[in-house]
């Protein structure tokens, strides 16, 4: 058994219920746009490649089992629901992104000489290869990661401390900030992997710490308020998280905790990489503020499991995530491309 | 209905049971040392102040219904039953200086020409003594830390973020922290109180937040980790904890998670205030690395009530305090003898 949160098999798209995990381990069959819609919106799926996975090949699976009139109509179709897809959360842009491509390849395709069903079939085999390309994009940020930090380390193992969950879980697989913990482990370096429990919605406590031990990784759970403390009593080599959206000046949007570790490292020295594809870059925005911020709702913070944990009548404010500036990201952004100062980013990317 | 974490009735103790708020409030009928242990030690009861109240008159409890032959075999119960209850808990302090006082007054008492029971009554009556006397200097903290914070805000009302539970639930009443809170919504300033939920325990979502909502402040619920997102995003004019230990040179012990809130804070150019009684004041320790801290069972962190929320295999790091250096004190300390500077304490103190 490899954790894949996202199966694509004979034309069906399976994904993994993650609020059930750890305890139970249940794939939800994606039929349409809507389904896809719902399961990003209540986080069964969650991670900003993941969500853009499932969300194109939730259009996939709706486009194989669609009759069109013509080509006019399938278009009409494919745009319409990339344009629903991306309001089911608004803090990642990897989806927003990945919908402006389809739309660019789906009019395209409809300029050419192609039959409904052809065109069907190529919208449908972009939206697969997204798994591979995302496996392979993986596998070289936790290259470039694993070869920053190690140099940085000497000949010493290391010991790093990572929020949320960005592994197989959160994208197709192997995973971002987790993959070059993963890469570093299987390098033999990886002295102990320490993750924070993620409150509210504890993805750290599930979901990474649910990979950490499928891989017998030497692993440690922390609660979200021991990091300062951590970096304090036992040496961190470095922090390393994922994003959910970096800007222009290389100001992250990740899960809500993440800006509070950033300046909690700065205060201790230790570096802080964050780790994302560069589907993940929008250099659309210049400022951090811009970034719109998903809340959620209070229930989310006051129960788990269906038992209220805190105290009724109490009032909550839950966002899903926060803004790091550029500045606090010390260790660097580490891409496909390699491992960037956050000032770098605009000029390598528009080189590409 | 007020909050009482602590009753004393008819000569018998009746301690809330902590771990059952908010959802049932039930009272335990504790009936002799070995109860008082059991109760600190599970944390049935918490909070400096509280646990050396609910030692002391468990031991005055076991007291009142025990036979002594004579004033030898009272004195030796009193001090072997008061050596073992400092054990329940090692990071606070509080338990351990009424311990160290009530032998000396015992010792006292032992050598005044007074009958074995005669002795019982008023070493009971000390133990006693505490829950008024606490109240008393909460609502003195309370009265000074208002000062100083309002004095800071000009005519505006303030927004202060608290972590734990410092109020009624964690001393006789009133409480420390949660007073200056209190007493500053008393002066109806009080424009919103911020609190962690302070994990693993959840002291913060489960009691300060029934705390606040009892006594209809304006309030709201966030997790530890939104804390810096806090600062950023909304106004906060200071930030105030309680203290399980302070040491000489103002070092200061509390709760996991107030030192990442001070690093925070001080990142944010928010005052951070510690609020204690002189009685969790030790200034027999110089340095913050002396204060013992205690490490609590791997399950307070992957279970809540009874459900396991973390991935099963993972390790955990659980410490249930950390300590926050003197220079991160910026608001100052906040006693029943005034707001100081961490560097005035000691000379204060000796002036006493």
């Amino acid at each position: 058994m490899t954790l894949q949160a996202i199966k694509w098999q004979d034309n069906q798209l399976y994904v993994l219920d993650q609020l059930l995990l750890p305890l139970e381990s249940q794939y939800i069959n994606v039929r349409d746009v809507k389904d896809g819609w719902q399961v990003i919106s209540k986080m069964q799926v969650r991670g900003a490649p993941a969500i853009a996975i499932v969300g194109c090949l939730s259009l996939a699976v709706e486009l194989i089992n669609t009759s069109f009139e013509d080509k006019d109509e399938l278009l009409d179709t494919i745009n319409k629901k990339l344009d629903y897809l991306v309001t089911a959360r608004p803090t990642a842009v990897n989806l927003q992104k990945a919908a402006e491509e389809l739309k660019a390849i789906s009019k395209k395709l409809y300029e050419d000489n192609l039959s409904v069903e052809d065109m069907v079939k190529l919208v449908s085999s972009w939206c697969q290869k997204m798994l591979d390309d995302d496996i392979n994009t993986n596998k070289k940020i936790g290259w470039f990661g694993a070869e920053s930090i190690l140099k940085s380390a000497g000949g010493r193992n290391v010991q790093l401390l990572t929020h949320c969950n960005t592994g197989s879980l959160a994208t197709a697989g192997y995973g971002t900030a987790l993959g070059v913990i993963r890469s570093i482990h299987e390098q033999g370096r990886l002295a102990q992997a320490y993750c924070t429990e993620t409150r509210p919605y504890n993805q750290g406590a599930r979901l990474t710490a649910y990979e950490l031990v499928f891989e017998k990784m030497p692993a440690t759970l922390i609660c979200d308020s021991m990091a300062a403390a951590l970096m304090n009593c036992r040496k961190i080599d470095a922090v390393l998280v994922g994003a959910d959206r970096v800007i222009r000046n290389g100001d992250t949007a990740n899960k809500i905790g993440t800006y509070q570790l950033a300046v909690t490292a700065k205060c201790h020295k230790v570096p802080f990489y964050v780790c994302a594809p560069t589907t993940s870059i929008d250099l659309n925005l210049g400022e951090g503020k811009d970034i719109p911020i998903e809340e959620r709702p209070c229930e989310e913070m006051t129960d788990i499991a269906g038992i209220r944990i805190a105290s009724p009548g109490i009032s909550c404010w839950n966002p899903a995530f926060d803004v790091t500036p550029a500045e606090l990201i010390t260790g660097g952004i580490v891409t496909e491309l390699g491992v960037f100062k956050p000032s770098e980013l605009h000029t390598i990317l528009q080189a590409q």
